[in-house]
């Protein structure tokens, strides 16, 4: 039975303000701890006199402080894991909190809803809000990726509804989409029973391929390669989320700008700033565009208006070059950590990729080895990460794990890796026993 | 050509705000007019010796200022449109901006940012923002909607997503979905060729209702009509996103909780609240509702979180409450007007729904009128709407056009339906020569 709280009804402060701040009280002294059941809603207005919303209005500001969390059906549980032994997670590809920008990106809210609240708030269009449209049609014009009498731009919710989109309104039912493989699972999902690695095969309609830190393995394609994709007569569609997130070397073109003609763009500000409010884009010729705003205006009418305003103002006011420069600062330091704790522990026989920017790398266990059997027992180790198999879509990629470094502090990478280097030594044991292993060539 | 703005690089304030302040000041003054063409931005930022993205950033706020719109491929135009002649459009069933409480969502905006910031910006979940869906669960078994054992729920970007995720997910290709005749194209759109009006169809997977002020007809099923649709064995998709919109008579139960077993109920704050941040649900058991989210995660990961976040404060502290009281004052005076108006204007033989809630009614001029001819002549006067056949499932509706009213003040709509009259009643003259009267039924 807990405590209840002191109502003062003559409060200047909402009678739900002050039940929410008496059961936070009680949880952060622990007096309710983690997993303790919170009276149903309907009984604690009933033992305080109260309103059933005021009693649901103070449970909701306590989840929304991670406090407590509801589950259907079964009630509402304190949580409260302030513990240092909190799970690392490498499972993860997106960006670090911790160097989120809040008062500037309070400020830039602020900004916004002073001038522009009326529009923000009114029904708007399916390309998406006319004003972030236009400032992305000149950055995009500027760096050679857009054609001002051929081209068009539709914002998306993130890449994904890109994605979504594409499938619903340019890929013909029945006919293949051409992909990278190990291939990210929102790919696969989008495209579903469509995607296929073999380049032969018959009714392939488009090509699917993310040149920069490819997401799970980090790669990306050189010139060379880049330029040898622009002559093909598929529809290319090209993922460029990752190419800011450059830590060493130098930039490299987008596919689109060596002068590909059927070709879409995809990017987005959910790698780069802030996934949380799924501000995309789509860049490609008129009629294609037409076609995805369309079947955008049937899926959702257009996306949420107040998230678009406010990376606008972001971009332009040059905080999100200001945020850029920290992620990116702090991006080479998680690779660098990340590559020199992976040299220390990974057994003799593995591999792994060695990107210069992006948020993953793709590691892969000596042979006979299965990232999956690991991963069990590294979650009682508290670390987590995507096995190969979610990637898969021709090869198992058993031995293969991905790793997704870019929301982990330097330390917490270097002690995630090492709660794993004693797992994968036993599991590269484990597989030397019972798998031969590759015969040598002959040396002729 | 323009005379250049004035800009002090020494000055405090930012270079494209001058340009911006510079550019607006001629547009107010008249010195640059309606439809006059901008500089392009490259032209203009060698002119001036500046980064041609401190140009664009000047035109992008002119664009959010209503002030100029870009062409993609034909440049920026000035648009002034400050005329008292503007057109006064009964077309798009949504909310009158006039009402909306600025000061209050900028408060609301600005406390939760206060507080939520990080947990909003960062990557969220496919049900949606859990706070929120705390709420609007808490919400639902109040009202009876929700049984805890049971059901689940699932944010969407407002109702038109959740028709797509549930044609995604739940409606086998080539099974026919029954539905209301006239229909919203959303409807129609959301389930392409697979909506029918014929119930003995072979094939039917599930039945589409708005028991509540339907779009486009303003039609309000009675309760034996709700009662009658609780023993139905297919799946009951009930769109309930105007029944708050009641300006007169009493509420009724929705069909879900008259105890209908199989069913998904649609809800959205776009009609009651704010249509620019795309916050919708729907509820259903919850085997559907992990179907509808897996579908939601790979259309677009999941909706943006810092509308919802918004949205649940705005209903928490009561301030929505006191908005809808407003709408449902300002719809009183809308609807009748409207229904005032019409009984003036209309010629002869004319017919049309009397709802009391909602947004949208359904007018019906004399045999043989056609709605689009009259659009024509109406668009002319500076008046819109959307003619019959928008609304088309099997019957052509020529002679009905749908009546958006909740968007005009009670002014605007008495003097738009003013200058629609004479139109009306030249149309029903020509139809009058053209047609046959209908036969009158013998008196027996």
């Amino acid at each position: 039975m807990i405590q209840l709280p002191q109502i003062d009804v003559q409060s200047d402060q909402p009678v739900y303000r002050q039940l929410y701040a008496g059961l936070k009280s009680s949880i952060l002294a622990g007096q309710l701890g983690d997993g303790d059941r919170l009276p149903p809603t309907r009984d604690l207005a009933i033992q305080l006199g109260l309103n059933r919303a005021t009693v649901s209005a103070a449970y909701a500001l306590l989840e929304e402080d991670g406090l407590m969390s509801g589950q259907v059906g079964r009630g509402s549980f304190v949580q409260n894991k302030a513990n240092p032994d909190a799970e690392i997670s490498f499972a993860t590809s997106r960006p670090s909190g911790e160097l989120f920008p809040l008062d500037e990106f309070r400020d830039t809210a602020q900004e916004v809803l002073a001038r522009h609240a009326l529009q923000i708030l009114q029904l708007g269009s399916p390309f998406g809000y006319g004003p972030l449209r236009s400032y992305l049609i000149e950055e995009a014009i500027a760096e050679g990726n857009f054609d001002p009498e051929q081209d068009d731009l539709l914002i998306t919710s993130g890449c994904q509804q890109a994605l979504d989109l594409i499938q619903k309104a340019l890929i013909p039912r029945g006919s293949l989409v051409l992909a990278e493989e190990p291939v990210y699972p929102g790919l696969k999902n989008a495209f579903p029973g469509a995607l296929t690695v073999d380049a032969g095969a018959a009714g392939i309609e488009a090509m699917l391929v993310t040149p920069s830190f490819q997401n799970p393995t980090g790669y990306t394609m050189n010139l060379a390669e880049r330029e040898s994709l622009v002559s093909g007569r598929k529809l290319l569609i090209e993922v460029d989320i990752y190419s800011r997130l450059r830590y060493f070397g130098s930039a490299l073109p987008t596919v689109r700008s060596l002068g590909v003609r059927n070709s879409l763009l995809l990017r987005s500000f959910s790698k780069i700033a802030f996934p949380g409010l799924r501000v995309g884009w789509v860049i490609g010729n008129k009629a294609m565009v037409q076609r995805l705003a369309t079947a955008k205006q049937w899926t959702d009418l257009h996306s949420d208006q107040l998230s678009q305003a406010i990376m606008l103002e972001f971009a332009r006011t040059g905080r999100l070059e200001r945020h850029l420069a920290k992620v990116l600062e702090a991006g080479r330091l998680r690779l660098t950590a990340t590559l020199d704790s992976l040299a220390k522990v990974l057994p003799v026989g593995s591999s792994y990729t060695r990107p210069e920017g992006g948020m993953n790398l793709w590691v892969t266990l000596p042979r006979g080895c299965d990232s999956a059997v690991v991963l069990e027992k590294a979650r009682r180790e508290g670390v987590n990460y995507l096995p190969g198999r979610y990637f898969s879509l021709s090869a198992p990629f058993h031995e293969s794990f991905r790793l997704s470094f870019a929301g982990l502090s330097p330390s917490s990478i270097a002690e995630g890796l090492r709660r794993l280097a004693p797992l994968f030594e036993e599991e590269a044991l484990i597989a030397s026993r019972y798998h031969d292993p590759v015969p040598a060539l002959a040396m002729v």
